[in-house]
């Protein structure tokens, strides 16, 4: 029995599938870049064994929480704000199993179940309690802590997502240890550069005592910046992420700068907050300009939409919602200011789907610094890739856009997005060969490129990084 | 010679094809549930025969009158607005029946011919005259009165849609016969909630006299909703529709509607209309709270988009036109009051397809209380149902959708319409199993759930209902 | 060896390939019409042949240009804004020609290599320099020139398109000559109805000297499009066009016109421009009304993106961007003054998808002159069509739109294009003939009408035409 045909996600139409099938084997081995997500360093500087199944694969992912909490479970039943038992979280998830069907978090799950766990049962309320003390037992042996998973799963470099006020103490100890694994930092300054963050005053002060530069003056601010994007290099960062609410950008000169800071620190009202949070996006490309480094914007989502459980619950827990947006108002200012440097790199993430076709992909032949990132989060999926590659291809071509990433924080399903992602790209290529749009030999050699060459190239990875 | 092949709308690729046909035989046969619809009570109520065959399938159809008014026919030669003999408008629908050639009308159309009345040669000037007079005879025949044909048509449940004014005499008739077919009101309040309906102020004096409550305080006006929801449930309601140009809401408390409501009797201005609209989505929300009704809400229609043809043959004449519509927003405030509340059932229905995956398929995974209604009007077709189905299953599942509606005002197409989705959803499921991302048996138990489980559950009706 | 699979763009399911092969061997052979593009008419006036491979197929393609530009190679190696040399400059192109790998501009310039200039190698550096030469001395021969190609390519009709204040030298030259092509004028006014047209108070002078009616007023600047629309129908023009950033109308009086034109002419504020120019796309309809012409909109791209590029290299680099556009309310007022009009045709492109079945399908269902454009500059392409077709088919049918449109300012594609959009179309209806939506002699009935009777009767074209 197995959860997992080795045919999945291609064709049944038996050209497309052969097609398919020797495009995978070609690429299905090659390491994992995973130049953007949300893994915890700590994992790899301690190499702890992971806690319970629960606390590994339910609790901390937001796919899961939200559709259990939408058909009626209860965020404390599933160990949100409470101490619940974690084989009850689990019981209480295998009864709602079914849920998922038709949903990527079953596909990854279930490839999570056989190839890292080697359950080749579903999971059900009659399987959930033998499944629980096997994945249970499993996290107990050393094959399972973090940096053995990170070796078994080929990882050639991973990022995780970092404050700019993080001392990084992981990522250091990480470097200092004797274990080779590219672990690295990316440089996310969105609390020092939105007023609107409610903790404003006191992450600046914090941002001024770990740069220790004087940030009074916009000027020092810009410097402190440079200085802990420097720090971050330091320790193998390659890029930056900016987390946005829409895609507007300001291109403001030092001295309006200097006036937009100083009112902003005296009273951040939301024009205010809004206008600098633009205008940094332009001075970010800036630095980046300076050095070298990728530049990620992830825009379009409107964080914790459902009031009660963001006041009960906090951040993450599945209420943050798309929304539409304009890149081609709001990305012209810095566009117009940088994108025509063809040395820069602009990677753009949208949660708007209509933009695909529409604005992000002529923009990406617009300006050589930008690029298209894949699909994110709700349409990290097998449909939602296959629309992003329908929508995008024809107009940028595939060289404009940058590989997969899994932006993840649920470390244990790593493979099995890559592996989700490989197997639709193999297959969207394989209908281009079957209607003879690419030939053979070059659907090969955009597979390799799609899965190895721009993610190294556009992040300027090295093999083994870090 | 037949209009119709037995494997019309799977694919051709075998595997598919068989995996669909699996499917489909084993839901072809079960009862339909037809939750929202426009179907004439007084039909059931008094069940005499259908007019003749323009009256029944030409006439009052806005798909059928809108294809052909584009190509240059007139209203008038369509029997709006005109005494035309009813045989000249079947020539005439006749002569332009290639215009339907890709389009779900045409599809029902000759499901309609060939199931309903046998005929299997299509339709044509050289076949009109003699199918006009062959469906003119079937109608006489007692097995195509109303209640015949519905008990024909294997419904277990229909739905009405019926104005918050309405005495329902037509309901109370059906109920009081000895036909025990389903056939109940939904409530629709738009005429006493929308101060821009020019019939304002005489339809808020009807609405008092009916309910029979002093309407002349907020409070006496939610207090007559209460009394007429209460009427519609006793003839069998289990819902109500709420039919909206936007879906703005707002959450406003009982001393700011009082005070609301006293200025929008007075003057109703469009501002004043507009918020105490939006407010009252919220309102009727609280009440389906109380009494447990189901709450449709049908938004982004511009109706009577087309002047002149609604100056002169007033509304549903085929012209309303779709809108673009900001669900993350406009549902925010109603969600935050009452979208975390399980008891509570949302439904929403939308004409721009954008917002399936951006906002309709996430916010449906972040307040228990909201499902995702079936494709609407201009998108209840092929295509349009496996859009549909592609972009919001990845992020909803299958379980926060509600089964299929017919919204139908053309009563002989319901078979054909549910079964169009019936297959739809196969072909659907089918690709699914092709390509290993659900099991045979997961997508029989899906196809089950779609056609039988959501709708009765969703709208906790009872087999037989009523 | 060749470039080109005979079966290209169909689907590798043997049914469908099938059928789509029967159909389009019954339409592959048919005269092309191209009914608007932007071809010059000097070519077809002077018959002088074309200059080399890479002033014919590189430095005039927006396409191309956009393409290369955004990957880092320069404008200037390109030859735009300096005299780079030719073979350089092909050499550049055929060493970027993997950047094309799943754009239509590769299937188009690889039918071109093959079909025009009898080329089966791929291009690459290695083929690059005998390439070069290949098509160098294909182009001296008097078979490459104009008009030959003109013939060879099977055109019944080719309409340029052409400012309202040209002289129409080049058509008259064509018409005076003893060659019997029919290439066509279009009428397009932009220049003399758009206020923020930089040189417009210039145009506007040109336009009264050319049109020798006097401007002062309204009525005679009305007088003026009269004029020169019915100059242009003497050369054979059918239609008009109208680019517009957006698709907002307005239906304003004569007297509102004369008051809104003399403030324009003195001062030609943003909001005084916007408005004009609204209000005359009804009045432009108003004119078509009286002499027939057929109008186009081409309504949504913003101009010049790119600032710099903008600055240094002029319109039509390749940094135009579409935008989201708003047809409901925009078309409205034009709608309600001319749309009821079954003699009027007014055909609307857009590059925003999210209207084609929300917005522009369903208007062309409520109102008899709109038609459907094709799929305009990004979205001329296999998915764009693909996407097209499925969006607005089930709403508006066939009927409802208007064939194809090359749309290129690159003659020697033109087949290639029409080629191109025909496997689409036969794609399309392959696959609705294979799940039983049509049968093949609708299907059949179908292929003929979009490549042929569509834009015959559309644009009221003769055979041959002009």
């Amino acid at each position: 029995m197995s959860l997992l045909h080795q045919d999945r996600l291609f064709s049944s139409d038996p050209r497309r599938r052969d097609i398919a099938r020797d495009l995978y084997r070609e690429i299905k081995g090659l390491p994992i870049f995973s130049p953007h997500g949300h893994c915890d360093p700590e994992w790899f500087a301690t190499n702890a064994p992971f806690d319970n199944p629960a606390a590994l694969l339910i609790t901390p992912d937001h796919y899961v929480l939200r559709m259990l909490v939408s058909q009626g479970v209860t965020y404390e039943a599933l160990g949100v704000g409470a101490g619940t038992d974690p084989r009850e979280i689990w019981r209480t998830f295998a009864a709602h199993y079914h849920l998922f069907l038709g949903t990527p978090s079953r596909l990854w799950l279930d490839y999570t179940f056989e190839v890292l766990f080697g359950l080749a049962e579903p999971l059900s309320p009659a399987t959930a309690d033998a499944q629980y003390d096997h994945i249970a037992a499993c996290l107990g042996r050393d094959a399972f802590r973090p940096r053995a998973l990170f070796d078994q799963f080929g990882i050639a470099c991973l990022a995780t997502t970092d404050a700019a006020t993080d001392e990084l103490r992981q990522h250091a100890a990480i470097q200092a240890s004797n274990w080779d694994g590219a672990v690295i930092p990316t440089y996310r300054p969105d609390a020092v550069t939105d007023g609107d963050n409610p903790n404003f005053a006191n992450d600046l002060n914090s941002f001024q005592a770990i740069a220790d530069v004087d940030i009074s003056t916009f000027g020092g601010y810009l410097e402190a910046h440079r200085v802990m994007r420097a720090r971050f290099r330091a320790l193998g960062a390659v890029a930056t992420d900016h987390g946005l609410p829409d895609a507007k950008t300001l291109d403001l000169s030092m001295p309006e700068m200097e006036a937009l800071y100083a009112t902003l620190r005296v009273d951040p009202k939301p024009e205010t907050s809004a206008k600098f949070r633009a205008a940094m996006v332009t001075w970010q490309a800036r630095l980046a300009q300076e050095d070298g480094m990728v530049m990620q914007l992830h825009a379009g989502s409107t964080r914790n939409h459902n009031a009660q459980v963001f006041a009960r619950h906090g951040a993450d827990k599945g209420v943050d919602i798309p929304r539409s947006i304009n890149f081609v108002d709001d990305l012209r200012p810095l566009l117009n200011a940088v994108g025509n440097d063809p040395a820069l790199r602009i990677i753009v993430f949208t949660l708007d789907e209509t933009t695909y076709s529409r604005e992000l992909a002529p923009l990406s032949g617009a300006y050589p610094a930008l690029r298209l990132g894949p699909p994110w989060w709700f349409f990290d999926s097998p449909d939602g890739i296959k629309r992003w590659r329908e929508a995008v291809t024809e107009t940028a071509g595939y060289y404009n856009t940058v590989g997969f990433n899994d932006d993840t924080r649920a470390f244990p399903s790593v493979p099995a997005r890559h592996d989700m992602a490989r197997r639709c790209d193999c297959a969207h290529l394989a209908e281009r060969v079957a209607d003879h749009r690419l030939t053979e030999p070059q659907a090969h050699e955009i597979a390799r490129l799609l899965t190895y060459d721009l993610p190294r190239q556009t992040y300027a990875l090295s093999v083994p990084c870090g």
